[in-house]
């Protein structure tokens, strides 16, 4: 079973992307993040989880206050004083994910780890969508959003997510060229999904097994 | 296994996903149509072969003469007489490409077929995209492409496509949010896609099945 692969999920609102990265990382047996990025920031930055909350996967804007914080409590990440606060939580998190992804194999939910890892050889990038009636289905049925409001959120969240895409990865989010997996999860379901990607993971390192051994 | 499903496929120049497409059909006993579509279309028309290969996939232009047709010789596509070449050529598969589908499971490479089948339900929409190192070796290993060459090659086929896409889809190619599932051929191999999209088909009419006993 694979295991020393990272895998970046990126996803629209309510596709269970989430999910099917849980899944995926339990099937593996591998580590996962998403929110679990920000408690080992917060440990890393000397922020706190409430600015990383606030600011998490949020694009830069000049809107946004800068914080000014001590450069001595960034263990290994210098020079970012002057930096408004979204551009150091970016940095504080790309340092972790990079962190992460060298001790091996997991599964890393959203904020641009397919761009922060694009120099790492070990990396499956993958994107989950699901059609507009089904994300509504779990916007309301999981997240406990109300029917009228759904709509609004998924094209709120994902046009957050796109911005964020595109601020930091200077790259289209959602476009197949950056993945190289995308799966419409809402035609097959998040099980059927969590295997098709451990599948492609499985042929991935084969197909690296076979490379390294030519 | 999965017989019932049509599978369009949609392929950036040199990915391999003509070749994954006729193995995919190969592999579950369903009818291939690339160029077959040609050869359908011109029995159907009236039209010579060499117009249809001239204007194949090609977005209708300006500069791109008029032919005149008699309507009697376009069976079952009417009210052509007036168009440019290039969007009768593009009626006349349409009606080929639901014809083609309604009759049930085959694989269909390129033509917008995703768009031209968007109300049919047994449709799933693969995008075949690879590393531009490994289209550039199928370029010149298996297409007889110069490497000089390659390189301009693979950018004015892709446009030429992405031309055509946004000409007749009114979409962007290449976008997730278009298909149901996309994969980079080059990090698994040829029969690896192979599998993976024949394994999704299968979760897909297996999820038809369930939502059908609903």
């Amino acid at each position: 079973m694979a295991k020393n692969t990272v895998i970046t999920i990126s996803r629209q609102f309510g596709s269970g992307g989430r999910l099917i990265g849980k899944k995926l990382a339990e099937k593996l047996g591998i580590p996962f993040y998403d929110k679990e990025l920000i408690e080992l920031a917060v440990e890393e930055s000397g922020f706190s989880k409430e600015v990383f909350e606030k600011v998490d996967e949020r694009a830069s804007s000049s809107l946004l206050y800068t914080l000014s914080v001590s450069p001595g409590l960034m263990h290994g990440v210098t020079g970012m004083a002057d930096l408004p606060i979204n551009d150091k939580v970016f940095l504080v998190q790309t340092k972790i994910i990079k962190d992460v992804a060298a001790k091996g194999g997991c599964v890393i939910v959203g904020r641009c780890a397919d761009y922060i890892l694009k120099e790492f050889h070990n990396v499956v990038n993958v994107f989950i969508r699901s059609n507009m009636q089904d994300r509504i289905d779990r916007c309301t049925n999981v997240y406990g959003i109300e029917m009228t409001n759904a709509n609004k959120e998924i094209q709120r969240m994902d046009k957050k997510r796109a911005n964020y895409y595109s601020f930091y990865a200077h790259s289209k989010w959602g476009v197949a060229e950056n993945y190289d997996l995308c799966i419409n999860s809402g035609r097959i379901g998040i099980d059927a999904s969590v295997q098709v990607i451990a599948d492609y993971v499985e042929y991935f390192e084969q197909a690296r097994k076979e490379n390294a051994a030519k």
